[in-house]
Parts: structure tokens; C-alpha cells; sequence
């Protein structure tokens, strides 16, 4: 393993040029680890973006099939990451180790996921329309389509996945498919992982020969806004608040050349459980919901945030069960210590609240976060209180009781863009509350029916994206290979000869793509 | 035809609830013709809204097969207008009659064509990756995803295609046909023709029998912020200047929940005529290029607003014929006062710069624009002096001569992003400047060999977008069948019942679509 020097990654090569050094710190202790990361001057951040910038004409002009390799030899570096790694980015993050592994492998596959679209190539969107001189009253021309990458990613890693979400993570693996370089920020909570993460890709950047200053990463706080405000960086990926990506979305929004941002932020992620799962199943419920609160210490994008049930003796009990379940959890150390003030500052804003109740829960106490469960008023969704529709990261759930399917359907109403919706039913609950899918299409990226929202598969049909404040545009996802769409524009050549078209786009149809011909998809050449 | 009654269209009836009464005028006398509109107030504007919001639901669970009927009922409509219409139209924009009957053809064939996409349902995006129970170390539940509509777009006509950019256009196309409800804002300049084009619209809803509020539009003043201001609106599609373009996309990304707006803006479509192609035909290329700066009068997105050469004799006796073809051009009645004013604006800006000259063209006078000719020093758009890159709307174009390559790249590099970018070449020529290519694809949306950017194929393969300020997201196009990408949004059905699931993503594969199965595309039923 090499030695986590902490310096920037600018073009290739190491640079620490301002005085500052930041600490890497232990989750638990809160101790210094002996790793400390050179703080990103202003001209690092520009010599970064100027790196990418650079790197984007070449990059993006490799075959897609040289870029799967690029992928892929950043999948095989993954996999060699050993244990000494996996004991720093578990130090870093009070992660468990079996986490850590899970999420190498699953950072590792995403890679060889984006590799296999970039070698099935239709991500590139070919359509070719044949000139028609014999149209009347005027001939068509030759007209062709493909994407290519937007330019420059900055790329901002989230703290609750320090490997499948941040370096080498789904933004990066979709900005690198696309054909943009990246500027990846590191985050604050696990920059030795980000270190050793970054040196992994550049060893597999080197040994496939990509251009200098395809992939980049800056250490430090406050880089973010240099990074975004960059006249390079032509969009931008993130993963974390709902206030930081706002400001972002500004930031960007108020550039000369305005770009697009695609922020994952803040989602409540509803449960509704439905009248007869709870009669037949109320109490397996209760505990695979209190796990799914309680997984990762509630630090999932898609934790369950609110649990929504018709008024009834079943689902009272299920809240009860519930209940017991999350008080008998024992604390867990958060990702760091600023995550854990956010929470406790969560539950304190929901127990200030005259139209909340506590149900249960410990007292938090110490390092630790307690779970809880909260009981609102169904109004406050009806009447879109904010509170209620603030997203408290940890593991914490509140229960919203309805008395109707009238209500049900006024307090849905009421939500904010989400994450996910989940419906637990009985085939008679899902037949008598179909009414739910298409309110809830309108509400969501994702919707499950018996299932629990935490553990996002990575796969050709996941969305992790929704309307806002989910996400800062509905029409992208952060997981799943449709994530590569958001880094791509498409470019037209018209009367174009064979030998200026890009390969995609020639009639010969070297690589062996299904296009869109005519109106018509056709394979082989034309 | 319809008696034209001047009320705004809301949930398919009319209204007019204001006190104030808009004039129609004839663009070519400024006379006042027999037609007045009613101001919608802030009440009607929300009670337009509303309507879309109402119709959303069931407008997008209609199958595709369904809301393709639509828009096939609306293009016979479109076909069915007459002769009085056509006159209307003529009188309103001064455009000629037989320009305004091809715009009837290109609008109905627009409607036509996103038909076609409707029926082959690719547009859907429908993947599917099946349950692996047994997999290892967890097993995969069954994920599903397509592509719904956004919600309710509000569309903004364009002033110079009365008729396939306003109410008819390609944005409502590609709205309708997305699923998605539109209220359109009626542009001041040809208001009796949107409101005969609206009834055209109703028709064919009533005829097909498509929900009250699919579509709805209203006329007036500042109607456009509280269009893209209100909560109901999910999207914005607008044709139109710069400024315009930019302020919707302030208001938008200020409000509760920021919205996407879809601005194609400002863009001056450079054409770069090579050495070759001027040793053999300048003369007749100065002749077709004057053709193309003066078609329309010059009023389009894509009016090649600079032509640039190497400093040659070629090149100078180019620019002396195109001067000459643009000095002999009659005046041209602009499609309105505005416009003819901002016209002699620009060329005052143009012609107070020290570094611009006038090489041709004769006086403003009068009612009528006259074609010019400026010639600007090649270092302004080095230095990406701002004056150069604005869109003079109009019979104007500056010449630009840059001294070698090295120049020209410099020069190119300079250019803020485009529509599209011409080149005129001969083999050898396009040989030699292949390394234009690449750069060209990072500015613009199109690129052209041998042909002019006036004139925008309404096809499967165009791109009518491009990099900031040519449009505020270069990820769309607003002509062409991709266009309906900027209106749909994925969604993901996890662990779906089957008689749950929408009928695209079902086993048995009903609407009969190429689906992307566990990453390979197939046919047919699973």
C-alpha cells in the first residue's frame, strides 16, 4: 500500500503548495490519526480544473472501449485495496468492516457496470437520418446524432459511503464513462480512504494509459465553491444536505456560463403500511422496520423517515412493537461528530414541536445516537409543515396515523419530492389502494411494494433521484447505469463525409451499435 | 374558422376575466387589426395551471398509442386551416404567405413525427432487471424503471415561427407527447394567430377525447412570471432573446421547488470558409451565403451571424461579393416595431466599436431592415470581447480574418457556445482542418460541412441546442424527436405485483417495446 502522503492530485502528479494541513480523525475516539492532507490553495483548484479541462479532448475521444478499460482496471485496483486499507476507511468512519468490504465490492462492480454500457454503446445515442434528394418540396441532407461528455465533472463525495458515493464512487464511475474528467473534493470525514482510493485510480489511469488529469482530487474546506465557480467544470455531481446542495444549485446558477448540478439531497423516504400486512404480518413488520431505521446508524440516503398507517388497533400495536424494538437499540458512533450534533439538533427540533409526540427512544447520552420514534399529527403533512418534511439523518423515524384513505391521500399530497415510497400490503391492500401508484409516481424516483428502502442495488433500472427537494433535477439518477445520461449532451453533423464522422456515426458501423436509422433501429451497417 | 374571440383558453373553455384588451397589429403598416385579446389576470393564470396540474394524472396514463392520436387529430387540424388563416398569420408577422404555408406543413409533419415516437414507445426507456433470488452474498428483488412525465410545462412562443415555435410548436409537441399538459404563453406579436391555432388544438382534444386542460394558454404582459413562478408548472420550454432566457431561468432555479427551464437563447453560428472552397466556388458561396444571412429577413436562431476566413485574397473577394449581394438586398419588413428596433440597436452597437467596421449595406431607413456587412478585428473574439458574441436578430453578419491556424483556433476558442458552426470546404480542405472538428463538438450543438445553418430539418438526428448562451442546457434539443427528453423523468418499480406494474415494464410486454433486459436489449415477452 502506498504511504497516504495527503497531498493534492493535480495532472497526475502530488501537490500540497499552501501551509495548511487538515487532521484525519478516528469516528470513534475522535483521536488524531497519524494522516494530516494539505489543504487546496485557490491555484491548486484552478491548476485541478485546468488539468481536467485538458484532459477532456483526448479522454473524451478514446473509444468507449478504451475508457471500459480504464474502468476496469480501476475495478481490479479496488479489489486489491487489502485489510490495512479497510482498518483506515473503518477507523475513519465507524463503519463496520464487513460494510467496508461490501462497499468495495459494490464500488468495484459499479465500475465494471459502466464498463459493460460503455461496451454495449448505447449510451452514445446514435440516430442517423439519410439525405433524401429526391424529397419534395425540399431534399433532406445527411443528418447524424450522438452524445458526447458535457466536459469537466466536479464531484463532491458524501460522507456515508466513503467508497461506493465518494472517490472512486457512482458520480465518478458515471463522469469517467460519459468521457468527462473529474475533480473530485474530497470529503472532510475519510480523506486518508480518499487518498489511498485516488492513488489506486491513477495507478490504474497509468497502467491503461489514460490522458494526465483524468481524474483529480482536492483536499479541504471551502475548495467546493472555487471548484464550482471553475470556467472549467461544466457540471457537477454531489451527494449530502439539502442546504449544501442549494447552494450549489446558486453557485452554479449564478456563473457567467450557468451548468447543470445534480444534487442527491434530502428525502423522508415514506413507509406506508398497509391495513391488512399489518393484521397478517404487523409484528415481522415492526422488526424489519426498526433494521432498516436502524441500518448503518440511519445514514442512508433512503432511510424509512416516516412510517404512515390508517388508524387502527393493528397499526397502534405496530407502532408500539416498533417502539420496543428501537428502544432496546443500543447506541451507535455516528460518521463523525458533526453528523451526531445534526441529528441530536433533529430530534430536538421535532420534540420542540407541539404537534409531535415522542413514542420511544433513549435519551441520547455521550458519542453514541439513540433511535427513535416520533408520532406526528397527520395535519402537519396535510398542511406541509416543513418540519415534518425535513430529513433527520440518523435513526430516527416519526409515525404519521391517518384517519382515511381521504386523509391518506391529503397528507401524500402534502409530501415533498422523495427518494423512495414504500408500500407494504397484503394483494387486497394493493388492489383496494392502487389509487396509491400513480400519486405516488408523481412523488418519487423509486417505489417498492414489500421491501424496505435502504439498500440501493446497483443495476441498468435503479433510480436514486426524485423530484425535489429528493434531488436537484428529477431527470437524473445518482445509482444505476441511466446515471451516465446526466454527464452527456448530444452534438448533430450534418452533410458530414464518412471520414470526418466520429466511428459511432459511420455507415460501416465499426462498432457495432444499434441505431436509431431512419426512425428505425437497425444493427449492422447501413 | 372559428370567429376569434380573443379569450385566454383554460380546461377547454374560454375566459376573460381582466378589464384589459391587447391589439393585434399588422407587421408590415403597424395598423391595428380587427382583433383584441384579454390580459389574463394572476387568477386565470393560476386557474390555468391548475387545469394542466388536473389533467396531468390521467393525460400521462394514457397509453402512448392514445396521446399519439392526439397529436396526429391536432396535425389534421393544423392542415385543415385555410387560406383566411394563412392571411392572418401574414398580416400579423409580415412573413410571406408561401413561408407561413410550408411553416403550416413543417408543424402538422412536427406533431406527425412525435407521433411515430409515441408508437414505437422507445421514448419510454423501459428497463427491466429481473429478481436473482439466488444470488450471492444477497440476493436481487425485481427492478424495474421507465419514464413518466415531468408535469405541467409551461411554453413560451417564439416571435419568429409563428407557427412550429408557438402555440403548435415543437415544445407543446414535445410536451403532449411526453405526457405532459401545457400552458402556453401567447407571444404579443401574432396573437390571432395563436388564438385560431389554440381552437385547432381544442378540436382535435374534444375529437379524441383527451382531458379537460391538456391544453391551455393566455395572453398578455408579465404573464410569463407568474406562469413559471407558480407551483403547478414542472418545467419550462422558451424561445427567445438571451435576456428573456435568462431571467426565466433566475425565477425558476428562486423558486420553492427550482424547476428546469429549457431556454434556446442566443447564438451567432459561425461559418468558417476554408482555402479551398474559396479558390473554387467564393464566388458562388458569397452568394449563398448572403441567401442565407437575409432568409427570413435574417430572423432566425440559426442566421450565420459571422463568417470567418484566412486572411487571403480568397477571402477578401469574398467578403466584396457578399458585400455586394448584401448591398443590392431590398429592405425587409421585420415581424415587428421591437424587433426592427433592437435590430438598428445592434448594428449601432456594432458600429460605435473601435474595432469593427462597416464594409457594406445600406442605410436604416424607414419601416424596413437592410442587410449589413461589419467586418471585426480577429482579436476581439480572442479576447472574447462580449460585443462580438452577441446575436445581432436580423440581415447582419461580421466577417472575421484571422491571420494563420493558430489564430483561428485562438479565435475559436474564444467563441461562447453555439446553435451550430459551418464549415465550407473542399476534400482537401476538411483534411488539412480536420483538428476543427473536435474542437467545434465542444461549442455547439451542430456542426455543418457544405451547407448553411438557416433551415433546421425537423428529424430524428437534429440537435437545435448547444453550450451557454446558445441554450440554458446544452443536455436538449428543441427540434427534432429528442426533444421530448427534456420532459420525462425516470421512475423505478421495485418487487412490482404484475397487474401493478405500468403496462410497459409487464412480462408479457403488451405495448410491444425493445426493453433492456438484465443489460441486454430484447424483444417480445420475458
Amino acid at each position: 500500500m502506498p504511504e497516504i502522503l495527503g497531498h493534492n492530485f493535480i495532472a497526475g502528479a502530488r501537490s500540497a503548495a499552501g501551509p495548511q494541513r487538515l487532521q484525519s480523525l478516528d469516528a470513534s475516539s475522535g483521536e488524531a490519526l497519524p494522516y494530516s492532507f494539505a489543504q487546496a490553495t485557490e491555484g491548486e483548484v484552478d491548476r485541478a480544473a485546468r488539468a481536467a479541462a485538458d484532459a477532456f479532448g483526448a479522454y473524451r475521444q478514446l473509444s468507449p472501449l478504451r475508457r471500459a478499460e480504464f474502468l476496469e482496471a480501476i475495478a481490479a485496483e479496488l479489489d486489491e485495496l487489502d485489510d490495512h486499507f479497510i482498518a483506515i476507511v473503518c477507523r475513519e468512519t465507524a463503519l463496520p468492516s464487513a460494510r467496508i468490504q461490501g462497499e468495495r465490492g459494490r464500488t468495484s462492480g459499479q465500475m465494471r457496470l459502466f464498463a459493460q454500457v460503455l461496451r454495449r454503446g448505447d449510451f452514445l445515442g446514435a440516430r442517423i437520418d439519410l439525405a433524401l434528394p429526391e424529397r419534395q418540396p425540399l431534399p433532406r441532407v445527411d443528418i447524424r446524432q450522438m452524445r458526447i461528455g458535457v466536459g469537466p465533472v466536479a464531484v463532491f463525495g458524501a460522507s456515508n459511503f466513503p467508497l461506493a458515493f465518494s472517490t472512486a464512487g457512482g458520480d465518478t464511475a458515471a463522469a469517467l464513462a460519459a468521457g468527462c474528467p473529474v475533480v473530485f473534493k474530497a470529503h472532510s470525514g475519510h480523506m486518508a480512504s480518499a487518498d489511498l482510493v485516488a492513488c489506486a485510480i491513477l495507478r490504474a489511469a497509468e497502467r491503461t494509459g489514460m490522458p494526465k488529469g483524468v481524474f483529480n482530487m482536492v483536499f479541504g474546506g471551502g475548495v467546493g465553491e472555487w471548484l464550482v465557480k471553475h470556467p472549467a467544470i461544466q457540471a457537477v455531481g454531489f451527494t449530502g444536505s439539502l442546504k449544501g446542495g442549494d447552494a450549489l444549485c446558486r453557485m452554479a446558477a449564478e456563473r457567467a456560463q450557468p451548468i447543470p448540478v445534480f444534487a442527491e439531497m434530502s428525502s423522508i423516504n415514506p413507509v406506508i403500511v398497509l391495513p391488512g400486512a399489518l393484521a397478517k404480518r404487523g409484528s415481522a413488520i415492526a422488526q424489519e422496520l426498526a433494521g432498516s431505521v436502524c441500518l448503518g446508524g440511519g445514514q442512508f440516503c433512503t432511510n424509512p423517515g416516516m412510517v404512515i398507517g390508517l388508524r387502527s388497533q393493528g397499526f397502534s400495536q405496530l407502532l408500539d412493537a416498533l417502539g420496543q424494538h428501537l428502544q432496546q437499540q443500543p447506541g451507535q458512533t455516528l460518521l463523525n461528530a458533526g453528523g451526531l450534533r445534526s441529528y441530536s439538533a433533529g430530534l430536538e427540533h421535532l420534540q420542540a414541536h407541539a404537534g409531535i409526540a415522542h413514542l420511544a427512544g433513549q435519551p441520547q447520552a455521550g458519542q453514541q445516537a439513540r433511535a427513535q420514534l416520533f408520532k406526528a399529527d397527520a395535519r402537519l403533512l396535510v398542511e406541509s409543515d416543513p418540519l415534518l418534511q425535513e430529513e433527520v439523518f440518523g435513526p430516527a423515524t416519526v409515525a404519521v396515523e391517518v384517519a382515511d384513505q381521504d386523509q391518506l391521500r391529503a397528507a401524500l399530497l402534502g409530501l415533498r419530492g422523495q427518494l423512495t415510497a414504500t408500500l407494504i400490503g397484503e394483494p387486497d391492500d394493493l388492489q383496494a389502494f392502487a389509487w396509491l401508484v400513480p400519486l405516488l409516481e408523481e412523488k418519487v424516483g423509486r417505489i417498492l411494494v414489500n421491501g424496505y428502502p435502504t439498500g440501493v442495488e446497483v443495476c441498468e433500472a435503479m433510480v436514486h433521484g426524485g423530484p425535489y427537494p429528493a434531488t436537484s433535477d428529477p431527470r437524473g439518477t445518482s445509482v444505476g447505469t441511466l446515471a451516465i445520461d446526466r454527464f452527456l449532451r448530444p452534438v448533430c453533423y450534418q452533410n458530414y463525409p464518412q471520414a470526418l464522422l466520429p466511428e459511432a456515426l459511420r455507415d460501416g458501423n465499426p462498432l457495432g451499435l444499434r441505431r436509431l436509422v431512419n426512425g428505425q433501429w437497425r444493427e449492422g451497417a447501413i
